[in-house]
């Protein structure tokens, strides 16, 4: 169909007929035709990884993500090609071929599933299963102008994967739009007792998630992009901002040094660990990038692992407080889009610069989705990625559909709740938040408060509480607050426990809409320290002096 | 006062003094003396861990766990001997000498928290800071007569501790009895910014955790203990079936199998990557015991710490499916009670012995209650450990308060709820739970019904479901039951969704009480199988042809 090498094994028509006529024709993917990324089994045939040495030996029982998606009603046509054991983001190593992208002969398609994602931007299919564990599953999405869907690790089970940094992999799906996608994950989101790594999704996550998301961080330095990918990054920009009702600068020096660790640092060891057996005796069925790279992490020494994790472990804090304030991170899925003839010139460096914006995800505990943001000015695609602590994976989606200009799913309040805005001690995280939660409370969206308001630290002896107050005179960006929906039976014995001066009030918002929400009697303030000028209650805590 | 080495540093009495009269006289430790494991950090003394060559450098701050109780009223009296760098579990491992038990000079005093113990057993203070990587907060205890409380890895914060294995180590509690040690804990549970493995007590716990314990587990093969603990630990037995309601049988072959991976394994090459830079030069400040383990772990390598995580992950998978139907695990704390003189023999192989029932509990994230048992028959203490699933740690303490004949704090139920109990798909991790959940319901406790009642599949599509049925004549030990208590207001809604054949009746429980609970008409029964024989549906859905 495309004369790409996209394919390391295709199905028998009979073959699919068969599992067609199979399905459940009620099911919610019924007779949807799926591809493979072939480092996932399916039953029956072999899981080559794309080293042809182990193309003989049949897989014995599908992974469960594949077993999930026949279960919805899904018909898999075949195997798809990839970076070696998984190890690349470039689609060129691979002794079936290397992929290009579909609008370019002469650029790469991306990797490591290339094969998945052609398969899906050429038209081969509606759904493809791939992996990604340092970006496998976004950065053919954004090279080939389709969406790429990277659950919370764990949410997906890779049992029947073949490991390449186990701790990390994710199962993710490739589709040309967010609602394709939705049953497909819904599908596949099952905990997995064959799985040691599956986690189910909590009640509630340890990171507040809001139901819905509007405020979007972007990276506040220079990215050093190609400068086809500058001008169609500064177009994402502008377009975000119809989309969020608040984009917020961010440092994400953190966040990249984090993903260096992957194929620089300690985690190269686990590759090792999973992949090293395969790498002896040398032989043309081994990619020879594929094959140096993975072997550097032999002489990788155990007390290093340690000190990465260590590492990790400090950025991760460090990470993780952007999460308090911010509902999801947009960046660009890769930094330029590069020619085969410049990856041949040079394999390993090429591959990391592409890299740079996925690696950290999977480290960081992070879901992710890829986007297209249109074409650039010399006509390659150009995506976009939106990240988020894991378990966000829900709305996280929901934004996705909103950056497509998709049907949105999930409601911002649901019925028999009440809107609550709360400025202080209630914010997620803080000494009072436990009310709302054991009130049955969640967060429903993050905002600020329409011009007028200013906010006071009280005085009096325990919990440092503020005041936020509708002086008429605040700042024109407001403050900021979150609106938890509450059940409206708790409401009532929330008010008992909200001590003089404050009260519940109508707080006006950002979207010129109003809530119910914690507000303080004017004439309480006179004494209390004015506090407006940091933005948030959160940030005033930081300030030193007030709390 | 024991003539022992349990002080690295006393504090003057004018400093101690000083401290006490800035106390806050209402604070809930107001004036409790505590001594500090040297591992420790106190503001203006020096952490020497043991080794001499660090006694120069005082801290520039002390640790949170010790400003927490600081902040609570507490004051340190001074800092402890311990196994250098905290590695050991014998207490002899110190340049400043070895302690021994406070019942025996001739017997090891455990460690590696030696002089936190030696200085609670023997009155010298109420209260210790001690640390547990591999067991060094419970062996002590166990040799000592004492409590040792280790709660869930990430609940007390590390920051200002040295590290021994950064991502198992936690700070522990030494008291005489539990209740001593619940202020203590209730002060240094705290989130702490400052340490990047801190963790907040979830809402709800991954694991289903009972606000009572009443299903102990017990080890059901061979112990291989010494003969005076193996008789020391049949009263234990004894002892438990007075306190649980159930006790059961399980085998602890896989959570031994994963301790021993922390003294022969990968996790060696953490403690090397925490201490390596202290070994060289080698000279009179360092216990060569200590030296020749860690310099072990420099030579691990890297994929090697990968395969290590890999086996561990397949055992945390196994080991945690104990926890589906079992609060807690009791074990003895140590198989054994070494002499001086036979640690001083085989120092490596004894210490490993002592160690083999307390080097899981951090590696497979479990938090641990270490507490007296009585007397063995040669007079020397013997103790018992509780063992439970992360975030278990405020119904574990209560067990160990029953166990020690102290008063249980939390409550079977809260006022505004109903106790329902339920059998089948509403069960922890089963597939209606989420609507316990989510109607605001906690799990009370586990239990079974009182004998007469009868379990069975129903036929029908769908999820599979069980009916319980009182026909009078199922068996004498009962069915397998959660009671769970849900809001008053939520059981109405929870009744609407009950399909027929099953309704809400009263099921008697195995205590002669009885509570509200999912039961089926018998005449619906006819056709379902009988799965009573599984002894619950758990059980029933692990046996071929049920699910």
């Amino acid at each position: 169909m495309t004369g790409q090498p996209l394919w390391t094994l295709q199905l028998d028509r009979s073959e699919v007929d068969e599992l067609a006529a199979r399905a459940d024709p009620e099911a919610p993917l019924a007779g949807v035709r799926f591809a493979i990324k072939d480092n996932i089994d399916l039953a029956g045939h072999p899981t080559t990884a794309a080293c042809p040495a182990l193309a003989a030996k049949p897989a014995g029982s599908s992974a469960t993500a594949v077993r999930l998606l026949l279960e919805a009603g899904a018909v898999p046509v075949g195997k798809t090609n990839l970076d070696q054991f998984a190890t690349g983001l470039v689609g060129t190593r691979s002794p079936y071929g290397a992929c290009h992208s579909v609008a370019s002969p002469a650029h790469v398609s991306g990797g490591s599933s290339s094969g998945s994602a052609v398969a899906v931007a050429s038209g081969a299919v509606p759904l493809a299963l791939a992996t990604d564990t340092a970006g496998s599953g976004r950065v053919p999405a954004a090279f080939n102008g389709i969406v790429g869907v990277k659950p919370t690790r764990g949410l997906v089970s890779t049992a029947g994967v073949m490991p390449a940094v186990a701790d990390l992999d994710c199962v993710t799906t490739f589709t040309t739009t967010v609602a394709a996608a939705r049953p497909a994950i819904a599908a596949l989101t099952r905990p997995d007792p064959a799985d040691p790594r599956s986690r189910p999704m909590p009640p509630r996550p340890p990171v507040a998630v809001a139901a819905l998301m509007r405020v979007v961080a972007v990276p506040d330095g220079e990215m050093e992009l190609d400068p086809p990918h500058e001008e169609a990054w500064r177009a994402a920009l502008d377009r975000l901002r119809g989309i969020a009702a608040h984009v917020v600068p961010v440092d994400i020096g953190p966040f990249l040094e984090a993903g260096r660790m992957l194929y620089e640092g300690a985690w190269l060891a686990a590759r090792y660990a999973a992949i090293g057996h395969y790498l002896e005796p040398d032989g043309p069925h081994l990619d020879p990038t594929v094959r140096r790279i993975v072997l550097r992490g032999r002489d990788i020494a155990g007390p290093d692992v340690f000190a990465g994790f260590e590492r990790l472990a400090a950025l991760r804090a460090q990470t993780g407080t952007v999460w308090a304030d911010v509902d999801a991170l947009m960046l660009p899925t890769t930094p330029g889009h590069p020619r085969l003839s410049e990856v041949a010139a040079d394999p390993i460096g090429v591959n990391a610069r592409v890299g740079r914006f996925t690696t950290f995800a999977n480290l960081l505990d992070l879901c992710a989705v890829a986007v297209p943001a249109g074409e650039r000015a010399d006509g390659l695609p150009f995506g976009v990625q939106f990240v988020a602590p894991a378990f966000a994976d829900p709305p996280l989606l929901d934004l996705a559909a909103a950056w497509c200009g998709e049907p949105v799913v999930s409601a911002p309040a649901d019925p028999g709740t009440t809107l609550l805005a709360v400025a202080g001690a209630h914010l997620s995280g803080l000494q009072l938040n436990h009310e709302l939660v054991s009130a049955g409370g969640r967060l429903a969206f993050r905002a600020r408060t329409a011009p007028g308001y200013r906010l006071y630290r009280l005085s009096g002896p325990g919990v440092p509480r503020p005041g936020l107050v509708r002086t008429g005179d605040g700042p024109v960006d407001g403050i900021a607050v979150e609106v938890w929906q509450v059940p409206h039976q708790a409401v009532g014995a929330l008010l008992d426990t909200v001590p003089e001066p404050l009260g519940l009030g109508r707080v006006g918002l950002d979207d010129g809409t109003s809530v119910a929400g914690f507000l303080s009697a004017e004439n309480a303030v006179r004494d209390a320290t004015d506090v407006t000028a940091a933005g948030g209650w959160r940030a005033a805590l930081a300030t030193p002096g007030i709390a």
